[in-house]
């Protein structure tokens, strides 16, 4: 029987938990802050609807202290909330290895300082989480996992937790390199996610409108310079992904558009941020990324309270 | 007495209009599609509210045969129904002098073939119809007026609408090249209105965000870029205008916000579209401006009903 902690039950974490529960061999526990989706995991399990029909069992706390050791975790808050939530569960991963399944550059940094062993993961599943305990599945796709190079998962960490994902029904490959699909996915995200959380388009759209795919394609341009200049191979086409998203999942709404429709604080940051992070790094101009970055931060902007701004309702 | 027809009496058609119609010696005629704003101009006057207290006397017509000829013309529609007014409106200019208040390029082309005489004109003034009959002044500022090279207005038509409006209160300027304060208000506009446009913030806070206002000043660069490729003399410093409207018109929503609020069609065709289109022409690449007009056409596109999106409301 293996442990496995998901942290943080969004859309992803709760596509990851639910299809992990699904197992024999596996025992689910989670951990969130939203009270009524953890009742509702708890009494009547965690369902999938959408691309796929799935009731996981899991086992969820709003308590990490109620959590036994795990062998096994998967991140999958939103990036800000990465540290204080992996910085709770602490006590849970004495021993364990612990993998990001998050947006963008930066995440397995912010999860090394308080585990043992780190995992660098991607994936491309996504969904919304539509009521208490459902999670509709909107987008499938792989989910790939390899060592985080400075504090590294063992290579049969690597290989069990992937195996799971994948018996889970959530085709999972275990790399010993996880930087090139890690890549692709933030190369994919920062082409589609900010444009789509700016503009109100669904990925679909976002794909197939002229003037925005060739924004898209773009922006995905300065990350692929960004990333060879980092020697990093990117292991699959992006703009192949938009195709296949348009395809697929044409109705999508992006997770930063969610956040922007919920008023949420979007990552943009870790996804457009930290390519133009990473390309002042290495010395690369990322002008367009630069512009999404500030255009998504003055919409968070345009939420908050401005004394300057009197007797007028906020946009 | 001199005749004046305004067309078009949003914010700054209604600035000009109800400045005009507090002299002795000009007769103001308006025409205008919104009848509740017609009629209660006819009623009760045209009442300014916010940097000026004034009611003006404007005799509006929501049909142009109903308005006489007239000696000079003030066309500050919505772009995209310059060409319609101004054909409608042809017989009332048989034989004046024309101007274009509007933003951006294209418009002074659009109403040359339908008058015999056109002035390049450029307005910092800035307000928004409040109620019928009533429109609040949000930003005070200059007026340039100059003859359009292609069929010019003559320089006493010039210097005749220059001396009304200014007489009128709002200061304006006759000039023999209008074009550098053209390209100014151009730049000035192409930094702010769309960055507010897709923010949701004010022309203040764009300002004095500082992400924000570097993302307003490289679009602005762009535009520079184009000007001096062009021989054209940007007449003040654009960047130096934002600091202007930071302190003295900080909570005003740009005209293109005011239409994303309002789901209108914006005029950044005119705006940003104006420079990248002149960037082509001068061999000026304008990526910054070519991103900000995307992604405003990609938000008016997100209202839009699309039959591959079932089952979801729109964003």
């Amino acid at each position: 029987m293996t442990r496995v902690c998901v942290v943080g039950c969004g859309a992803i974490g709760s596509l990851f938990a639910a299809h992990l529960g699904t197992l024999d061999d596996v025992e689910v526990w989670a951990y969130d802050v939203a009270r009524p989706h953890v009742d509702a995991m708890n009494a009547t399990g965690l369902r999938v609807t959408g691309a796929s029909e799935v009731l996981g069992r899991v086992a969820a706390r709003t308590d990490p202290s109620e959590i036994p050791p795990c062998d096994l975790g998967i991140v999958a808050t939103k990036s800000e909330h990465t540290a204080a939530a992996i910085q709770a569960c602490a006590g849970v991963f004495a021993d364990a290895a612990v993998a990001s399944v998050q947006n963008g550059l930066g995440n397995e940094e912010a999860i090394a300082p308080a585990v043992p062993r780190v995992l660098r993961g991607t994936t491309l599943v996504a969904g919304a989480v539509t009521a208490p305990g459902v999670v509709r599945f909107d987008a499938t796709g792989g989910t790939w996992l390899g060592p985080f190079e400075p504090k590294p998962a063992r290579a049969d960490e690597v290989a069990l937790l992937a195996d799971l994902v994948t018996r889970g029904g959530l085709p999972a490959s275990a790399l010993p390199d996880a930087r090139g699909a890690q890549w692709t996915k933030l190369l994919f995200n920062a082409g589609t996610n900010a444009v789509g959380a700016v503009t109100g388009l669904t990925i679909g759209q976002v794909g197939s409108l002229p003037a925005v795919r060739r924004l898209a394609g773009q922006v995905i341009d300065e990350g692929r310079r960004v990333a060879a200049a980092l020697g990093i191979e990117v292991d699959a086409d992006p703009e192949a992904m938009i195709d296949d998203a348009v395809e697929r999942a044409y109705a999508h709404r992006a997770s930063m558009l969610q956040d922007v429709q919920a008023r949420r604080r979007t990552e943009v940051e870790m996804l457009n941020g930290g390519i133009a992070a990473a390309g002042r790094g290495a010395g690369v101009p990322t002008p367009l990324n630069d512009a999404l970055v500030a255009l998504v931060q003055g919409i968070e902007r345009s939420w908050l309270t401005d004394d300057r701004i009197v007797g007028e309702g906020h946009a």
